[in-house]
């Protein structure tokens, strides 16, 4: 029997979705990615990490004293995966209740990224992929901070998407009982923003805090 | 040198908590885990999984034909990841941007769960998990359905819990930047309920739906 490649989606193949624009799309769309990688003679670990993309792969990155980032910037063979939650589908039965949800499960390797690599613009991306517009408003990474931060690059090899979207799949034999059915859609959203303690005075929010909460 | 435990949080140590009611109030904060396991052979696979916590175990469900639910039910070794978004944390600098969250990492491994031993309470409690009152206002499994599930218990057998929460810690030197910082409070928030294209007509959003919304 043809062994099935590692990122061939098995359950509900409809969901499914192997091109690059539909992975990228759903990868772009998040920033907090799950990692799992097991070193040598170990189990396997997973640990939630900032992401980005950059082209066909993703940038990690975290101290350079971290036990974690030096095993899996070591090469092995890690796993990485992303989920966004859309929504709560509501059917009739508990069987059919399922969630809406955009996500990617990509494979590949992780390899250090050096200094002089436009590190310090990689550590900028992190900023503004989670507030946009932020990296232009705060003060780069300097020399010392650059050396502190360990950055990697995991570099897809292969990855598929995996979505549902819509309304619940109900059993047609429950059509007739008085059960809401529905979608109650949900997302990562921001509340209001909270100055610091120890914020400098006189300061108005910044557009890059105003749009995020709008 | 001693071996650690594979469950010691190992950078920034003060977030970390291994104590089983904080442990245990960050799982029952949420209802989505990425689950890391590597077949004989195999790299590591993660996916995203719903739970429902049970005492010391989590309760994880798949179809029976599922490939990786028979290999991760095997009893190998697995490790879980929670993970909870609180907030953006925005420092004067790059270098100190963060984010407020909540995780657990749990390590231990997964057995089935039969289908007499209380298999379709335990699917309730997963519709309940992620709809607060929803398995009561909805149709029970029924025995095709319940046939159908695969149902896991993974035993936690280590698990630790790692929380960051409030402002940005900024550089002393940054202090007089004319640079707003602060927190941006972020949660998954539900949205306007949408009913079913196929729902049964004249029905009220029932209780569950609208205490979520709310």
């Amino acid at each position: 029997m043809r062994e099935k490649p590692r990122h061939e989606v098995q359950r509900v193949r409809q969901r499914a979705h192997y091109d690059e624009p539909t992975v990228h799309a759903v990868l772009d769309a998040g920033w907090l990615a799950h990692v799992a990688f097991a070193g040598a003679g170990q189990q396997p670990f997973v640990i939630p990490m900032l992401y980005v993309r950059e082209e066909r792969s993703l940038l990690l990155h975290g101290s350079i004293a971290s036990r974690l980032m030096r095993t899996l910037g070591d090469g092995i063979d890690a796993c990485v995966c992303a989920t966004l939650v859309d929504g709560l589908v509501l059917a009739r039965s508990h069987f059919h209740h399922s969630v809406n949800y955009r996500s990617v499960v990509a494979f590949g390797r992780a390899r250090p990224v050096g200094d002089g690599d436009g590190k310090a613009a990689a550590l900028a991306r992190f900023v503004d992929a989670m507030i946009p517009g932020r990296a232009g408003e705060s003060r780069p990474a300097d020399r010392n901070e650059l050396a502190a931060t360990a950055l990697l690059r995991f570099d897809i090899a292969d990855a598929s998407a995996k979505i549902r979207s819509g309304g619940p799949k109900d059993d047609p034999a429950d059509a007739g009982l008085p059960i809401w059915s529905g979608v109650v859609p949900m997302a990562l959203r921001c509340g209001e923003p909270l100055v610091a303690d120890d914020a400098t005075p006189g300061l108005a929010v910044p557009a890059s805090v105003r749009t995020l909460a709008g």
